[in-house]
């Protein structure tokens, strides 16, 4: 039994499934080696001997996995928010990722970035750095200090950056991304590489092409952009002119991965029944993200169809078009936009329950980690305590209506520890 | 000079009409006996007399207007928002309005409410309470003591409540109305009592036509509801089958208002072209709660459009329905909610600028309440002092980019000081 090994109490909440929430009053939650070992009403008297720490009437519930967010990017959120996304990165975006050749300024705006994600509800992420190979290791060092389980990619950009914000060409990038990797592969415990082709504006033929290769060599995981925009997919289409749509594209330079290295595609605002088989086929994770995809007034991703094709769906924050990292906030915003998609699009497509909404914040995008996200026997220990007593209540308020009400007032909902896999890598003084 | 004479400086941002807003860095802002004398970058020297209290880097914005708020329903906010608006109103609202026959409850429960306005950014509300006289009586008390100005509605409701929500008979309705504004009219020097039938499924024909007269005989003002939602339009084309439209219903009872006693109208979410020319020909005022009519599946009301027309609008939170009473938070759901009117429902209607929103937050509310939501010569000094260091930049930013970082972080956005009509009616320990 190591200090890894330990029983939490208090207002238990995890999904058991897309359309079930369990809740525990003042149940038990029992971590052995960082592996959880299952919730309870009652201790199991096997894990009577365990140190106990009794959160009181605080909540307790999985960590959440953030599936899309620019670590960059986290320096401008919140601002330029009345542009579309074309302009967006041309304005706002590309500028900023190019300051990161300077080490001095990456060094000191990854260190606002890390210790916001360490102190979050997030406790996995999947992260875009910029292209620069130094600021990215920068960046994946500090991610490693702060205990939160990462995929952290080196962004591969050949063309369309402008002047300050582009590899000279497909070979030096795909050369320049073969030293990142012999850099950081099997570096760290908690920070693997991804390999991060932009979006195919971004890249040329030839580029992608070599990252394809690169990923089934070296078994390497996928992450990019896929149908958020119109102007975007028409680019595309222009680009690639031999594909039958985006996801084709990706498909066509064997970037779209495989259910044992899934390939995680951001947005899919626009993607239709094709697509949506496309991303099925290949075992697919949509990095859903609704905050994005109203800044930019890009339109809303019909989740409830992704769902309903059993293609495998987590939430992104997308920060900085998304404007916080906060997924509790993200939660909410993902259950505005699915109403709306309903209501305003198509009243075929229902919108998201709170418990799906949960779930895909939680075991949803735990998936891609593999057994992450729930509270069930076997998954990793990750869980985040939350005091949610800032907002008062007239009567007892079941965990249910609780974990409901936090989602709508994330402002509120104070998160007093965190622990990944077994592990607390953040603790409040409240 | 009293003590309501000073000058405030540090980060001045302000409306000059919904297209414009006005910032100075390091500005000052003036307020003689409680009227505002203007924003300056450099203090005239007539002024150097009076006060200074120097903010420094904080942020000074105009007060902001909510002008459409359940007081009561403050208990429950944040829970069943799966449900839409006639069953969240049958199985959540009506039963915890019912409540507030007991005073105990009522005192409890308000002082919540009143707590949470009091330190949030809003210096003016238009609120409704429930059906209950003592408790709203109970409510305007309290709000009188935080300083905020407001108007507070006993709510009219004479059907359709069930077996403990209706009063029993229009004339019931009506001589308790009349024995509340006998207790209440001229008590208070901020409070205000406003007529407030819920809507028109609420209130006989006979209790709307009686209100209609109240109003006219006592010069005062209506708040109620309007095409929130398509159950609740069919259900008032049955109720009033000789309408029109729902807002020629309330026309038909007199009930529209007038230019000197402009009639609230929330909502709006499904008012077409007859709708919103009936609004402007009464100089009434919609409240755009857009973060209600996402919640409760409603839809997205036009503002834009109603902007075009010339009709009067601001922003409500509409809590509980909206989820919190945070008005920054309600400004950067109406800016999504407007992205997603032009990207899924109508391109030609272009999406609300982050002026326009900062301006209808502001101004657009405030103008109900007289010359009220910014800094100009002879406006009301209501203000609001912000401490946005937690969100840290890597660069100078302009006071307009930070007042957008603001709205999409309203968590970070910490109120240091409120004044209303030049009195500081909250200050934090920062």
């Amino acid at each position: 039994m190591t200090n890894d090994s330990f029983v939490l109490r208090g207002g238990i909440a995890f999904s058991d499934g897309p359309n079930s929430i369990v809740t525990y009053y003042r149940g038990y939650v029992v971590c052995m080696d960082g592996v959880c070992k299952g919730a309870f009403v009652e201790l199991p008297s096997k894990y009577k001997a365990l140190q106990l720490y009794d959160y009181g009437e605080r909540l307790i519930i999985p960590g959440m996995t953030d599936l899309h967010v620019h670590a960059p990017q986290y320096t401008f959120r919140g601002i330029g928010m009345d542009a579309e996304l074309l302009e967006w990165l041309s304005t706002y975006t590309f500028p900023e990722e190019a300051k990161y050749a300077d080490m001095e300024y990456a060094r000191k705006a990854y260190q606002y970035f890390t210790e916001d994600l360490r102190r979050c509800f997030t406790t996995r992420a999947v992260v875009f750095g910029t292209l620069h190979n130094e600021a990215t290791i920068e960046l994946m060092n500090q991610l490693e200090r702060t205990g939160v389980i990462t995929y952290v990619g080196k962004v591969n950009m050949d063309r369309n950056g402008g002047e300050n914000l582009q590899e000279e060409s497909a070979e030096a990038s795909l050369s320049s991304t073969i030293e990142w990797l012999d850099q950081v592969q099997d570096k760290y415990v908690n920070t693997k590489p991804i390999l991060t082709p932009r979006f195919i504006p971004s890249c040329s033929d030839e580029l992608m092409t070599g990252i394809g290769k690169l990923a089934e060599e070296k078994n390497l995981r996928i992450q990019s952009h896929l149908s958020e925009n119109h102007s975007e997919i028409a680019w595309v289409k222009d680009l690639v002119p031999e594909s039958t749509c985006y996801a084709n594209a990706y498909e066509m330079f064997n970037t779209m991965g495989t259910v044992d290295r899934p390939t995680i595609m951001a947005h899919c605002v626009h993607s239709d029944d094709r697509e949506i088989a496309i991303l099925k086929k290949h075992g697919a994770y949509i990095a859903h993200c609704a905050d994005s995809n109203m800044n930019l007034t890009s339109g809303i991703a019909p989740v409830r169809r992704f769902l309903d094709a059993g293609v495998n769906v987590g939430l992104g924050t997308d920060v900085a078009a998304g404007s916080s990292m906060n997924m509790v906030k993200t939660m909410l915003i993902t259950l505005q936009a699915s109403k709306m998609y309903y209501r305003l699009v198509d009243e075929k497509v229902k919108p998201l329950t709170f418990e799906e909404v949960f779930y895909l914040a939680t075991a949803g995008g735990g998936k891609y980690f593999g057994n992450v996200g729930t509270f069930k026997d076997g998954y990793d220990f990750d869980a985040v305590v939350i005091d949610d007593s800032k907002m008062f209540s007239m009567r007892d308020m079941s965990i249910r209506e609780r974990i409901e009400r936090m989602c709508y007032n994330d402002a509120d909902a104070i998160i007093k520890d965190k622990f990944v896999k077994g592990k607390k890598v953040f603790s409040a003084i409240l």
